[in-house]
């Protein structure tokens, strides 16, 4: 577990009917991932996921009037069904993306583990700096990634 | 591997009779980093290395006059006696490292290989643009980071 600092740092803890394989799955299948990952109304247009340390986990995210915004990350641990982590301050082969000055870059945290036959989750993001976590909790952090993920547990219950 | 851009990397090759094992170890132990990891007349004055991903890699760089510079980074991949990857946009645990308009943050894969009983050694720095490898080349990149492994051949050749 990474060491939190309080006024950097957001956490969501959610619990699930789902499984923990099929909230892995939601989450590592672009296919799926495409159906819950961006809350209503915008959708995700289009996704890669190179499942590997260095892989690229790239988005495209795409509101009703076709605005586009292009998320490029890279994946930094692979534990199957219990972590993944991922940053915005890398993309493909752990190069460095441009940042400018953006204070938004984060480091997320996606944990699972199996509470009876659901899922204990938990999504914890590191930010570089204070100033970081307030313009995401300002952008909704607990609304969209929580709106994301009743998406997943409403995809993966059909 | 990773995918070079040519217009934003910058790659050093050097061979050496010092063996991968003894390479590798005065890589990894901060001891020995600290003997010849910054180029002289400038000094490591101190230096932390948690070698696992995830783990800190930071190093204090002190002039004779006792400027100092630190430099915080993440180990993001360990293969023992042939690669060691890590960057600068990151600090432990993934964290993100405030950036501002520093375009200069970059990702080193140092690999190594056995060439008879010495070592073929690489340095690959990927930048997030072709202004991080500019100014990394006008700082010095190689006869920096050249001289510094003339400094590890040295020490290690004791």
């Amino acid at each position: 577990m990474p060491e939190l600092k309080p006024d950097f740092d957001l956490v969501l803890n959610r619990t699930t009917h789902v499984s923990t394989d099929r909230v892995w799955k939601a989450w590592t299948t672009p296919e799926l991932l495409k159906q819950w990952f961006t809350p209503k109304p915008w959708r995700t247009a289009d996704c890669a996921m190179d499942l590997r340390p260095g892989g690229r986990f790239w988005t495209l995210m795409e509101s009703p009037e076709g605005d586009q915004f292009s998320g490029e990350g890279c994946i930094l641990e692979v534990v199957p069904e219990r972590r993944l982590v991922w940053t915005s301050a890398l993309g493909a082969d752990f190069r460095p993306n441009p940042s400018g000055t953006d204070s938004m870059l984060f480091t997320a945290f996606i944990e699972m583990e199996p509470e009876g036959t659901g899922t204990r989750y938990k999504v914890t993001l590191l930010h570089a700096e204070a100033d970081g976590k307030t313009k995401h909790e300002a952008m909704g952090f607990e609304s969209g990634w929580g709106a994301a993920f009743e998406q997943l547990v409403e995809l993966m219950s059909r």
